[in-house]
């Protein structure tokens, strides 16, 4: 699907962008986006017209913004920009929203323009992801060869350099998995190539600190708060590679994918077992029932 | 300057760029550029019409590519887009070609289509930077607290994830120097924002390993092979912060400034002392009487 609006261009296969409140297709070449991935996003489930956890979703890309040096747009005017893009969407029931804040426009050298003004890209996309069922569906987690690399100044906040996690997702493509733990050098499992990680032994679900790499998701600070809520509190440590070998349940969490309890895990070298998924179906009933689940 | 072509935008400021050889100043926001920095760059001096040592950028973009696993756009093609690129841009005697790989557009998520086609960015800037006098201009390297994270996935080609080097980039600029250089987390120097580094002590030239983070900068690869011919040789290491304060030269090298001597080394805490020359003047005699000197 191909449309022309007054407005300007929508893009293909119903997506709906608007760069700065007008809708375009494009973006500047001398965008820093482009050159240098100078810039944060964010992802939300849009269900029923409404941004799913908008608060938090705003607090973060605020939080990178700071980081980052770059001067967030305002909630009210993304939230503008988010009526005015439904407008033109066909997507009703289940959307994807992206937020994409980055340092605007500038010449050549990493320096930014300290009087540069920001771009904002807010696009709404169709549902392409299985609708989360009543039953536990099936999720192979593998292992990826592919690093994270340690760094403080970045960790935390969901920026737009992703090679990393582009590398990994090729891999898991590759080993026909749903989804792959990424580590960092020292062999500390960090996070998956596009969600957060727990890990249950002994009762105890232990989930990787993000100090030095990893982004912060929406899901795994609201499993820090309602995880009593299924009798367990959560720990943020180090979790090894051996870590998971001994794991009894591995949970995903993600913002479009909400719950995501493990039922089979398969390390590169090939060994496969079977995950048990009680804390995790206990956790993901809990999320639909609070409405906490996309 | 906006003009407007037959053959469509001339980005302002005499900025020529070519999207897969046709005259554009935006490019789509469906790419992967721009979502996740999903690409590779290489900046050429481009002298009099002829992109300085060409064969050598080529190779590296070329390398880069094998590595994300993105199909490089041949040669020729490239030569192509620049002749052209040439034919609309007002610059003439001295410009910066930039060319971007990107793998090109593809729907939301991380894990690329295998059957996507790359884009290429040919672009064509005016040269900004001050021409290499005869005498040393004075050059102050300061030290950035931003850390390069360690990943050999990503080490020494020239990919688009620059956060890094735009957090330092913006330190050098608040402390007034003229470079910086970033070390990992285990303080080891790996680079300046913008160049590779070489530490001279005791009539040894040290450059850091990049194995593991940093970028394989041409002219760091002209001096491994032109070295010799000042009566030095060039040995890859480890270089602790600490080498750095006992240094009795730093040199620094980029493709648009060639070879740099740093005249003064400040650190963060603030200590500041002139370095000597020696070495770094004799390196950019040679590379001026040889024409490697852009």
């Amino acid at each position: 699907v191909q449309r022309k609006s007054e407005a300007g261009d929508i893009n293909s296969r119903d997506v709906v962008s608007l760069v700065n409140g007008a809708i375009s297709a494009k973006l500047a070449i001398a965008n820093r986006a482009i050159a240098y991935g100078d810039g944060l996003f964010e992802t939300i489930a849009l269900i029923d017209g409404s941004p799913q956890h908008w608060t938090r979703h705003y607090r973060r890309l605020n939080a990178g913004c700071e980081r980052l040096g770059i001067e967030c747009p305002p909630d009210s005017i993304l939230q503008r920009d988010l009526a005015k893009a439904q407008k033109y969407s066909p997507v009703t029931t289940r959307a994807v929203l992206k937020i994409i804040v980055t340092r605007g426009e500038g010449d050549r050298g990493y320096a930014p323009d300290p009087s540069g003004k920001p771009t904002r890209i807010v696009q709404i996309s169709p549902w392409r992801i299985p609708i989360v069922a009543p039953t536990i569906p099936p999720l192979t987690l593998t292992t990826c060869l592919t690093r994270l690399g340690l760094n403080p100044s970045l960790a935390g906040i969901k920026h737009l350099n992703r090679l990393e996690q582009v590398l990994a997702a090729r891999e898991v493509l590759g080993a026909r998995a749903d989804e792959g733990v990424m580590f960092d050098l020292a062999d500390h499992a960090i996070a998956g190539t596009r969600s957060n990680l727990f890990v249950v032994s002994d009762g105890v679900i232990r989930t990787p600190n993000l100090e030095a790499a990893g982004v912060a998701g929406i899901m795994r600070e609201i499993v820090f708060e309602e995880a009593s809520s299924v009798g367990a509190g959560v720990l943020e440590g180090s979790i090894a590679r051996g870590d998971l070998d001994l794991a009894e349940e591995i949970i995903l969490t993600n913002s479009l994918r909400g719950v995501q309890p493990v039922t089979r895990f398969v390390t590169q070298e090939g060994r496969s077992r079977a995950l048990s998924t009680t804390l995790g179906e206990l956790l993901r009933r809990l999320f639909s029932t609070r409405g906490l689940q996309p």
